[in-house]
């Protein structure tokens, strides 16, 4: 292992034979699993392309050579070959190693990913930018099936596939997104997959080119002629890439073999590699279910995850499920709809009761979105559960689909506000700048799984175009399981305790971060609960306002068009003062990778920082 | 024509001779280009469609069966067909006939559309609700070639193709998005028009599952068969389709035979219909550029736009178009990016000067921003020219690809603020909102050419995420052609007029309308112009704050979010007061189509609604 740490780049590969390289193989697999037992993170992506990026960084010369990684959460082979393996024991840590590319960690880093499908659209740019500046150097997209779902990654092979630029596209096919693929495209990788005549007849074409170049013309022909007689194009040759595959996508020789050849081809490529996710861990490489995907720290020997004992914890996406799956019940209009999380957002559970009721659509927030619009206009209820971050996809959809037809979709908004280890391009922090905008929608976030619950069945029963953000993490459920379904008042705020010196206004778990602030300091706080955050409770919001008592507006959002945002402009709207609302979110940063105590001391959104910041308040009012 | 009048519904059409048919076809053609000639509107999409509507609308019994548009530009025939021939002399007007399909109008516009590539994940909803009700009706979405380069349609695709559900999707092959198509799939297509013998047997086989509904499976054996040895299959049939055609759309017996037929098929259906976009009209026939698509009135024998004197008018499409061009003369950096609006962004000045620089990536603004990000991570300096309301297609790109990753791509927004008869679906209203909350990002907007060109200028030079908006329409151009360009210092503002009564702020053309407003009638006000949206002038915020005179910001985009607000927020920050900031601008609701004059009398924005305004808060700070 000690090598491991030792790599400065990848520039070594080039001299070691293949024998030395498969044995590097297993020492990065072996790493892989101990070090991510011990942190935690994505493992069963990471040992499927093991010998893909050795092969890679065999035969290219990064950064000389540009390898972008679709999603990025399966470069860690990546970072051990780029002088990283040291960092391994932070990964996915505050201040420690990203969890996906960035540049700030290494120059080989040289197209930050996190959302999917965006690598063939950067890969586009660079051969662009390559052959207009008249440089040399190739570029290499990696991207798995499940990639290949987004409507993204099609319009870029649809643009780059007319080019004629010379690009390489290797495709790794785990036949996963995160659990099983789906979709029309996983049935045509699959006949590919199947025919093995056609890959033989491409690699003799490659041995042809590769030892007389100038046969290349004959031996296209050649292969040509074959295939007209014998072969069916497939979609990518369809689409103007040269095709090579399917190959094994962790037998060393044939990847360094066919990178190698295809060097020379001057037009897109597109390499169509299978691998196993997982591979080299038994555990991972049985799942199907996409438990291995991401993990927290686990035994090796067991393959149990270690936890602390948190028996009344249970994830908000669960509770969510339970809540959809219990609505469900009494209501058989009721669908769910996931774009290829269904274990993230637990709706395994709805599942478990409704297996024909849960439609996966693939890596597809746009047409997730619209097509639970078709849905509800058709007198369907659809609940949708997208992650905050990936909802920014569905942006478009959101607005001019739904919310102008006045859709009533009801959209869980999972893994709002931080996420911990998945750093900058996850944080669940734009959705409600994004939403609130937008006309005719609800924003809605519960404190605790009782709201949970009773906003849901609000959301229903009202028909309006709903959002329901929930966080990331684990939340005391309680004797929820008979809990009578509440119908709440559309922008009813709620007061969870009664102080005479200042006024907290938040929404979602932060009331109870709030709650113990001020019992634990002694404050003698008003806490609101803002559990709609459009629309306001403008009653209350008045009666708030005219105290003309300090105000602070705590949200794990950005600042800009945040609640406090629209705060503010309700007062301007009454002509009601503001100069004592104040404002505690995030200012106009993206926010990296780590614990939400640690990231909240820089946000100064700490216990500390609160309790300075009111102090300050406390002077300012006296000075006036 | 006065039988197009009288049309209550598409219930007549069953009865009509196939002559009767064609003789209609003819009049609605004659009906379309006068009844546009004289209002504008889309024409050549409407022209290319007349059969194919004819004939869906005599086999399909709407709306029981539901017919859903793509975009939804090319739905006049439609219109008239159900009913609303007599409303076409207001069409796309205030209060008069939409441009697109509006569930208001009638029970035969089932679904609403205007952005494109939307129509195949609605169907996949109403086959996913219909086949869960156990109803029976047809599903049959339209959609363009165009249409197909967006990634949502392929989302859809993918989903819908394994489904197995019955659903109906014609594409209208004209070879066009809104000038000629790019990308892959459209050789994919041209190469599917050139396969006759295929057609041929596709048509055997429906002859014989028509006259014996129980040989389908031997006949479906039969094809297979002969598919296998003599034909390859294409993309849609790989995505889990039956492919029907190519056909001629224009041929009114085989459409509504294929038609009939398909009713039959228990899966997912593609017909490939070949039409001629413009069809029946010569001038927009030969149109290979798309100036036919959307046209103001025009004179039918000369085929000449009829417009007003308006010498020293010239479109904001073509100031900016300009502007970036004269910068590349001196940068050869710079490129030009469209998701296929190159007339509509007046991008063929561009492409006059530099023909290797534009690049036209299809329908695809997912691609375009991230491929734009790829050029700028490698030193190009990419300028993509995409309409507000598409660019909300792109709001995860803009913020995941390029804010995050710092790349200072300049955006061009086109079609900001109100779009007169495109209406709600086009209204660019959103984007500051949408922007103004993702970090790392300049928002701007310049009030005439001069500025359109410093802010250009700054923009390029400054290398920032830059958004650059300028509304539809044309503005004075003065003498702008030697114009020694400016490096505008950023965040500043400029004050236009100087009044001791109340402020005005404002940004873009905004800023005439109210010195006029001002000159018009005496008004004792200061003028802001707040060419920067983002960052804000903050110096000179300060001091107007200070004033504590009253502040009204104007703006035409919606309220929530913008300018205002990030003043509000500004203040607050402060500590300053806002009791004397007022907001103008768009409250929290869609926008339908009409004249801005209109409009704005509607949404309060007119001169007598902002003097009683004023006279209103004048009153405010007497009483107090």
């Amino acid at each position: 292992m000690q090598k491991l740490y030792e790599i400065k780049n990848p520039e070594f590969l080039s001299s070691m034979s293949i024998e030395q390289l498969k044995e590097l193989c297993d020492e990065i697999r072996t790493f892989l699993i101990e070090s991510v037992s011990k942190t935690g993170g994505h493992l069963a992506p990471n040992l499927g392309v093991v010998e893909l990026t050795v092969a890679m960084h065999r035969v290219f010369s990064s950064p000389y050579d540009k390898i972008i990684f679709d999603v990025g959460h399966q470069a860690y082979t990546h970072k051990i070959l780029t002088g990283r393996a040291k960092y391994f024991d932070k990964l996915r840590k505050y201040k420690g190693l990203c969890g996906y590319p960035k540049s700030s960690e290494s120059v080989h880093d040289i197209w930050e990913t996190g959302h999917s499908s965006t690598s063939i659209s950067a890969a586009a740019g660079f051969v662009y930018a390559r052959d207009y500046l008249n440089e040399k150097y190739h570029v290499v997209a990696m991207i798995g099936d499940g990639s290949l779902t987004g409507g993204m990654a099609y319009e870029a092979l649809n643009h780059l596939g007319q080019s004629n630029k010379k690009v390489i596209v290797i495709l790794n096919d785990n036949k996963m997104s995160i659990s099983r693929n789906v979709g029309a495209m996983t049935n045509m990788l699959n006949k590919m997959r199947l025919s093995r005549k056609y890959n033989k007849a491409k690699n003799i074409y490659l041995n042809v080119i590769n030892k007389e170049k100038h046969m290349f013309n004959l031996a296209k022909r050649v292969r040509d002629g074959i295939k007209s007689f014998f072969l069916q194009n497939n979609i990518f040759e369809e689409m103007g890439f040269e095709y090579y595959g399917p190959i094994d996508g962790h037998d060393l020789p044939t990847l360094i073999h066919t990178f190698n050849n295809v060097k020379a081809i001057d037009k897109p490529v597109l390499i169509h590699a299978i691998t196993q996710k997982g591979k080299g861990y038994p555990y991972a490489e049985e799942d199907t279910e996409g438990l291995w995907h991401g993990v927290s720290p686990f035994d090796i020997s067991s393959g149990k995850s270690i936890k602390e004992n948190k028996e009344k914890l249970k994830s908000w996406s669960s509770i969510i499920s339970e809540a959809v799956t219990r609505l469900a019940k009494d209501d058989d209009k009721i669908v769910a709809i996931t774009p290829a999380m269904k274990n993230g957002s637990a709706l395994q559970i709805f599942e478990k009761s409704f297996p024909d009721r849960l439609i996966d659509v693939g890596i597809a927030e746009q047409h997730a979105i619209t097509f639970a619009g078709g849905l509800a206009k058709n007198n369907m209820k659809p609940f949708v559960a997208i992650y905050s971050t990936f909802l920014q996809r569905a942006y478009d959809q959101v607005s001019h689909d739904l919310a102008r037809q006045n859709l009533p979709v009801v959209v869980g908004v999972d893994r709002a506000g931080l996420v911990d280890g998945d750093g900058d391009t996850h944080q669940g922090i734009f959705d409600v700048a994004f939403l609130r905008h937008i006309p005719n929608t609800m924003v809605m976030m519960p404190k605790d799984a009782k709201e949970a619950y009773n906003l849901l069945f609000t959301a229903f029963k009202n028909k309006k175009l709903s959002f329901i953000r929930y966080p990331r993490g684990n939340t005391i459920m309680g004797d929820i399981n008979r809990h009578v379904f509440e119908n709440l008042e559309i922008g009813s705020w709620t007061k969870e305790r009664e102080g005479t010196e200042l006024i907290f206004i938040t929404y979602g778990p932060s009331v109870f971060y709030l709650m113990d602030l001020c019992e634990n300091n002694q404050l003698n706080a008003t806490i609101i609960n803002a559990r709609f955050i459009k629309p306001l409770d403008q009653d209350m919001l008045e009666e708030l306002l005219k105290t003309q008592k300090p105000i602070i507006v705590f949200e794990e959002v950005v600042k800009i068009g945040g609640l406090n945002s629209a705060i503010l402009e309700y007062a301007q709207s009454k002509g009601l003062n503001t100069h004592h609302i104040y404002s505690l979110a995030i200012d106009d940063q993206f926010v990296e990778q780590g614990d939400r105590t640690l990231i909240y001391q820089d946000l100064k959104l700490d216990e500390a920082s609160i309790l300075s910041f009111i102090k300050k308040i406390k002077g300012e009012n006296k000075d006036a």
